[in-house]
């Protein structure tokens, strides 16, 4: 199957390898109008860049984007939009030992056994590289979200033990502290458990939070579209993530109904919620409350500590990864997850323009 | 968008409301030549049968299925197949009252919002009912997956705070106790936590959990169509459901990659892994260990005790929701996680036939 | 791959089998708000009810259709509507001979190279019966569509040599004459022709031509999803069709550009075209002018007369097709022409629904 | 709509304006392993390249393609193959002027009511340049097809009224006959007719044919995935295609059955038809005789003659269209049908490999 095009109304199809000539994306189906250069990309692009602190692996990749197609005069033309970065500072030498064993962790194994062989330089297809193409896509999605009034907003909940507290959220850390945490505090300690795994040789986990804020009610599509369930697979679908909460997320299955149900109430003539444990979302749709979503993310596979495998002629091994590796991927995965939230809702608010016939003859009677 | 359709192969469109006519689905997709009869169906949807004990509400369903289409001489014949199950004793009367109010946890508001009316009687669209065509199709799926050596179990892992002992693990309770539940020392302290629930007007959570054996290496494709991220989604959009765990889960957040990192070892000749907290994949595709996910579900919406919301005249109000309604999902819900699993798998597994050129080549040479 | 689902948007997965239980249609995704009763849906049934002329079979098939979901309160709902017709007057014994050899003409032989069997009775799922589910959905669309000011036309422009004469069009005749045809003095004609063909027993071909009328400019998507492609697509998977016809359709490749080429000109203020050889569709997108597709619609495989053919033992055999069969398809198929056309053009005004971003903002800021 | 994705299996993805950077496809689901070079996709690029001949324009296009990504150490690798032309030669000044008016005959008008304005350099994205990506996708299908023995061979059948003679039938002239005619004296009246028309300042329509051999019975899907269904979608969706027939086409409408219906015989112990009418497709699938495909093709539309339009402030207007046009779409557009005609039926060859349960059953007990 086809694996790497996501999307129903927006279809966005991702291409490219680590050590490949190029990366990029195509998005068929985006709205025409919106403006749009370069540099609107490139900013989130920029925000999963390593080698900005001791967070993230000393390799440099300068990533810089370029359109090719579906934009004129400043505007997307309506027409597939085509944007690639070059892959420039890949050093191929550094990986060729690891074509002949199977890295625990990693998808190696299950390449192989798919394929028959496999792009072995820098994990070819499923590199973390690979998310060039979902975060220039997510830009486009944010920007036209953002018109709309609303804010898709990712950061790092937690690295290992040391989480965020809340009543120290400070929005605008998250672009600005390595690890991509809204609470300078938390930063700091973060760093230190980083650094002191990066010493020993090892990485570390970490959680990632989304929070959407500004969608009307009844976006999503009873069923097998709802909106968590797409939200779900979009995330998921981002390497490294293993488990996934809506709202109160995995506390619900020790809640009662009356712990977990969230009373409506008149809020300025409005409806509204008393509490968010739903997250936002209930039978599927948005309720109109924010959005909120937990992506657990598992450590950096890539160890510099010796490890026992296996290699291609079947024989057990003793193996040591070299290379420059991110000790922790969550810093870099959070405007990944952002993108992945932003590319599926955007969809999902376009489907839901012709929910009503009215919706549909009122657009033509125009 | 159509959002009751799912899959790429195999593709299950389901339909029906809890007080229509019927419900049912039909499967398009489904190979040629499988033997199959009623009662093969008919097996599952009794797992997810109410009234049978006192963990599931009082109210009879028959839920009798017959099979209209795609089936000639005793099998398949890779024409669409539709099944049926007619809605026999549903009273509408019990529901007039909630047209007029958003019940708290509930669906709604959000379809209020969406479509501008819904069928109120009985949850409509949003009822469990709905996930009768999700196990009618699960059962197909499911026997196609055994005749390959596969096996798609799920069973209760928790309600409330009572967990099964891994130690007890008796395969057998599981379609024999009320919960679902394969430890009956659990089963026995999990009705009891059932009963205290329901005396006190209330409900609760719980987990499920679904472990798939004899799945080769190499389901699922790299990107978005990730097996967990299509067994994320598919869980994910069973109502009721608000968070997904692949393996380890949540825990990995927490782990260094030492101790995430399952290790390859050889086998009596084969890969095999020493341990398996990837719950058996790795880069979205199977690693030839046990498929492992949990599903957190939370407490029944619908509970006895005073709430308060809104009304469609936008007035505040107390209101006590009557009828007869699970005081928890997860019994019933085991077989429906069942199905999505058995369904997204073999999906994925014909996708997969075709992942070499040379698998191609050689059908087409026979 | 599962063949019997087409639409975007909204979603027609259709069902069922000549001498099954039944045959139906799911619509996923169909707009909510909609009056619809089963008399909607019956009267364009009833147009593809044979048994009324001599120009059909003798055969009589009741095809009442039943609604089983996604009504509620006279309107749709916007989740999935399920509607069946029972086979009742179907008899099998009529065609167990047919089990043993390939017709010529039939999809006998292609089914059971694919499916290694069929379901012989009637031609299964490859017979007429079919497209039962298609006019079901048909009338959905053509209902929603006619709100808009569209109107969806097809009717029968020849039979054998018999043409109309566009100068006696007479819109009422379509519903009235057996043929289909919108000139009562052609339809005469074309009745003794098919008198005499049953007379030989033999068949005869025909063809069905479809306008649409009130469709504003920018339907359809430019490249692969052009509204041309897709209507091709539509129509030409309607059993019996063997070429399509755009506008002048065949006759372009003999014009010259300064023949074929329409002119703009402004009327009454708007742009219109002095000439339609285009047939309402640039670039495949509508141009504001009159759609006009044609379908060219083979003779009825199934004739009383001596064919030579092969049985499954692969002897060269002899045969006579007894059973009531139509003399001209082109009669009874003008009604799904006319529904597939609607089905395809709907889903398409749909989709234009986002082609500028200022309508996604717009929609949003209501 | 996402309008520039094709196909279910192995997915097309194209982009790219006329006068825009580059112009380029994805490929996304192509089986792993299949050995590809660069210049395996420039020879079927160079044969719809411009400036070779009097039938085409003088414009020179140089259209070197470079492969991306999914091929390592020469073979696809299962991920997504990114291919790209830059623009190298285009000349925008020429275009200026059509910004303000609505050429006849091209997608000028449309495109500005669905979009609201639109790359008019060249035709942007509905220039013929759009199908380089088609064709560039179409490489890989060809080869992979012939490796299976199926060969995919589309060549014009005629130019305006000059006809090729199939006793004369030779395919080597395709590729060497500036007219991609298999009949080197119907070539040279063919190139006296376009030259002709060019001094007349107009342009000439024709007729592709493709002929499809090796393809085994039963491929394609019964009811809306027929194998003549998608072709025709897939042929239509070619710009200036506005007919397709399969088999005898148009003909099939004045047949009588007893004329049509191929009559089965045993040939060499193995089932064949005694005549093709059908274009070796019945049902929709495959009936293993050569497929044969028709489409109409109009003349081009810039034509240098003087026409009257109407221009964006809504005056009637005279225009000359300047620049480089070809006098007849025909001999670069055959490339691009056959392309087509091996996307379309490799995709489909692909989903039939699961169509006996059997089969899938079989391939995961190797």
């Amino acid at each position: 199957m086809s694996g790497s095009i996501l999307g129903n109304n927006i279809k966005i199809s991702t291409w490219g390898e680590s050590h490949g000539a190029a990366l990029g994306v195509v998005i068929d189906g985006f709205p025409a109008g919106m403006e749009l250069c370069e540099e609107d990309v490139q900013k989130l692009l920029d925000r999963r860049k390593p080698g900005t602190s001791a967070a993230t692996t000393s390799r440099k990749e300068d990533d810089k984007v370029r359109i090719l197609s579906g934009i004129f005069e400043g505007k997307t033309t309506g027409t597939p939009i085509s944007m690639l970065v070059e892959n420039t500072s890949q050093r191929s030498g550094d990986y060729s030992e690891i074509a002949s064993y199977y890295r625990p962790g990693h998808a190696d194994y299950p390449f192989d056994m798919k394929y028959g062989f496999r792009d072995y330089r820098g994990g070819g297809r499923s590199s973390g590289r690979e998310t060039i193409g979902r975060v220039a896509a997510g830009a486009l999605c944010k920007k036209l979200l953002s018109q709309m009034g609303i804010d898709v907003c990712a950061y790092t909940r937690s690295i290992g033990d040391v989480e965020i507290d809340d009543s120290k959220f400070d929005k605008d850390a998250i672009c600005s502290t390595p690890t991509s945490m809204p609470d300078r505090d938390a930063d700091i300690k973060a760093m230190e458990l980083i650094a002191a795994k990066r010493a020993e040789c090892d990485s570390i986990g970490g959680v990632i939070e989304c929070k959407i804020t500004g969608v009307p009610a009844g976006i999503g599509e009873p069923v097998f579209d709802k909106l968590d369930a797409l939200l779900s697979r979009a995330v998921m679908s981002v390497g490294a993530v293993k488990a996934i909460e809506i709202g109160d997320g995995t506390k619900v299955s020790k809640y009662t109904g009356s712990e977990n149900n969230d009373e409506f109430i008149m809020e300025e003539g409005s409806v509204a919620k008393a509490t968010n444990h739903s997250g936002g979302i209930l039978g599927g749709m948005s309720d109109g409350s924010s959005i909120m979503l937990r992506a657990h993310v598992k450590p950096t596979p890539s160890i510099a500590a010796s490890q026992n495998t296996v290699n291609k002629n079947g024989e057990n091994i003793e193996i040591n990864i070299k290379g420059r590796h991110d000790p922790v991927v969550v810093p870099r995965a959070v405007v990944v997850v952002e993108s992945m939230c932003a590319i599926t809702l955007l969809d999902l608010m376009i489907s839901n323009m012709y929910a009503k016939a009215e919706n549909v003859i009122n657009f033509y009677k125009k």
